[in-house]
């Protein structure tokens, strides 16, 4: 397989495409390629080209786009992850895992009982760090699409966009909701495979997990009167870095996407 | 939740049961628990019981189990994870994540590609390390089954073994066997879901798992001709640490078990 570049605002039509300078650096710096070398281009919107390096500077690399080249299929159902921010780099691992798995996107949350906020996100540059791990394991796993990370929001933003899909919020096994937390009054407990076999391979779908401490209650009843269905995976507590790389593969199982 | 604690041989009817050493010094040192603490202690076997804290020395602990407390059901299919090791902590990881998804037995492999030797594990004391690691997952996850983690074999020396449920070996999606390789003369390639499908919730099942830079075509003819089933998950490149986790998510859905 030749080594594959990422170009965001690729035009294929071009008699000449200039790489961005990190990927220019790591195709004449780390692969040492030159004039001639054979490589593959991708506009991270699905969009695979062959290309052959015309002019391999230092800083400076000019190929021109081949044909259309084959790309591994993405999943019929556009899932976006919606995640609580995790602790230290552990959610630089679940990024890196869950492009390679097949996400279409990703929305890190700011909750209750996240360990990082808003202001320590943008400090960090984490959004950017983030993408940038996306665009890696995008061309790892030889996908063409490299997942948008979004800028973090809280959760009742994200509740207050409107649905593109179902949204399932996942939770420990053990969560209930009494009739006077809900808001509307009603009871309400997880259901478990159950309810994601009332959704057949929708065309997308959020997939809303939590931090290290888990959800409030509040936000549990908030997410089931904004329309969210709560799931729940076996018996276990799982840690909340594997969470979403189980959560995925279960839906993406029962979906038939994972073959 | 009361703490968990390890008593690998323990007996229920005892009056008094000493934790092991290493038990006594978190329940004493870390946990700062006394005489008269409500602890829960499991033998690792499935059994798991409340007990009493009688006497809190630095190093010896004393306790006396009461009633019998209901563990986290496990699995109705014992799965072993038959996995080729992992470079640096790679395995580390996988070995929790396996033990808290609900693995029975995990059964480490020396193969052609592995980046470790049968000396160099020997030398790192690496499969007691990683059984710690499995007393620590289960505790974690709430199980009261320990997965023995045995010494590690070679691939021809694991399938020499009798058979005591189906052979899964897990396969890059593109891998397929030419005639003049397999032994038997016959063409295979990888089958994928519906191979699954063809063993509805077996008793017990063996995952197959390759190293980093995967499995040789040798290795992948000789395990057909013992009798082992190819599955591939997807259509694109998963790294190696992911395998375990998603290959044993899947296989967990598809029999009913992730609920």
């Amino acid at each position: 397989v030749p080594p594959r570049f990422y170009v965001p605002d690729l035009d294929p039509r071009a008699e000449r495409v200039e790489l961005p300078e990190d990927e220019a650096e790591h195709l004449a710096r780390v692969l040492r390629l030159g004039a001639g070398a054979e490589i593959e281009i991708f506009d991270g919107r699905g969009g695979l080209w062959c290309a052959e390096v015309v002019q391999a500077g230092k800083r400076r690399v000019i190929v021109r786009p081949g044909p259309r080249a084959r790309a591994a299929a993405e999943s019929r159902v556009a899932t976006t992850l919606v995640m609580s921010v995790l602790k230290s780099d552990k959610m630089d691992y679940v990024v890196r895992d869950v492009v390679m798995l097949g996400v279409a996107e990703i929305q890190p949350l700011v909750t209750a009982r996240s360990e990082t906020g808003m202001a320590a996100l943008s400090r960090g540059n984490r959004i950017a760090r983030w993408q940038r791990i996306a665009v890696s394991s995008a061309k790892q796993c030889g996908r063409a699409v490299v997942p948008p990370v979004h800028e973090a929001q809280t959760l009742d933003a994200f509740l207050s966009r409107p649905m593109n899909g179902p949204r399932l919020m996942f939770v420990e096994p053990s969560v209930s909701i009494e009739p006077s937390v809900s808001m509307e009054g009603g009871g309400v407990s997880p259901r478990r495979t159950d309810l994601v076999h009332d959704v057949p391979s929708p065309n997308a779908a959020d997939l809303i997990i939590g931090p290290e401490g888990g959800w409030t209650v509040h936000e549990v009843a908030f997410a089931v009167d904004a329309g969210v269905k709560l799931v729940s995976l076996g018996a276990r507590t799982l840690r909340a870095d594997a969470v979403p790389l189980v959560a995925l593969t279960f839906l993406l199982t029962v979906w038939g996407e994972l073959k």
